[in-house]
């Protein structure tokens, strides 16, 4: 299997981390340049048809696109260690606060630095700086609340590490590059917990 | 168990036209009032921490919120008929075409009517009118390939009805009311024939 990834990009280090917490070997990894548009091209949307990385190449040729749905697939073929649920109430508990983790975290952050940050204009075009500014200040809500619920359990999920602490783990690290976003020098120091906690893994050096 | 809803709202419809094929008894709904801020309340929050409805409460007492976990759950306690996948490889492909449907399509649709539509101005603060017209432009964007993708197969994941048929078309009537978007109209016939032909079913009078 290959996987198409955009270096930096975080659903594309999503996946990567997930591979490494479950130690699969076999996937061969091909950048994609984004800035140059190479996922725009015919043969690139063949695979992606909206043009999103990351996305695995089955061996039988498909493409397999959208970050949670390729942990699904892989998490199928490699079910241990468990990070996406043992039956369908933990399933369901572990998406919730995925989602979560996407919509009130990552989706925020990328949309304030979309918005805000010279280096993503070829990305996101036109951009709407004051828009991006609201998202920004909407983060630290969700930072507030994030870390309320850190306060009282150790993973985003609860008691143990899952693909939750993955999504919000690479997007925390997306803002402290490009947002500059410190939990900790800004109160959050459940969150920060969590985060320094995330970042001794293994996983978190891909 | 008790559904919280809001009338007229896409998300919870998701997870009420889910119960509706698959023909659930017994949920009872609760009608949430999002323009008095009834979901912003410290009992609401106790159930759904981000203030989001849909949110099922479980006959424990816990709140399970995030439409597409709430989903899951239900697909859990009820499997038939199947709206999720059967295997491993057919579940991640159906979690790819419902999360193309979520991202490239209801999230386009809300940004664009919470951006521009009066009637949302409570819900969307401030709003950024030019941001959401480019975002009523990238719907039909976005039309566009769900539309060829429509041409060459009949339901948004392929050959049958599954929950990704379910977001796109409580999204797509949801730019019908508050977008005055009309797919026939603008020459996307196949995404126009897709929504009729799911528009009769029992389950999208709910």
């Amino acid at each position: 299997m290959k996987l198409f990834i955009a270096p930096r990009a975080p659903n594309p280090r999503r996946v990567q981390m997930f591979i490494a917490e479950k130690g699969i070997p076999d996937i061969e990894e091909v950048p994609v340049d984004l800035n140059g548009g190479a996922h725009r091209t015919d043969e690139f949307r063949r695979l992606s048809p909206h043009a999103r990385v990351p996305v695995l190449q089955l061996d039988d040729g498909r493409g397999l696109s959208e970050t949670r749905a390729i942990c699904s697939y892989l998490e199928g073929l490699h079910p241990e260690p468990n990070l996406m649920g043992r039956d369908h109430t933990e399933r369901a508990f572990i998406e919730m606060a995925d989602r979560q983790a996407e919509w009130y975290w990552m989706a925020l952050i990328a949309q304030a630095i979309r918005h805000t940050h010279p280096g993503l204009a070829p990305l996101e075009v036109p951009q709407f700086p004051e828009h991006g500014k609201v998202q920004a200040q909407r983060v630290r809500d969700s930072a507030k609340r994030f870390d309320g619920m850190l306060a009282k359990q150790p993973y985003w999920a609860g008691e143990r590490f899952t693909i939750a602490d993955i999504t919000a783990f690479t997007s925390i690290e997306f803002a402290r590059g490009l947002l500059k976003f410190r939990a900790g020098e800004e109160g959050f120091t459940h969150l920060q917990a969590w985060r320094d906690r995330v970042a001794e893994r293994a996983s978190a050096q891909v």
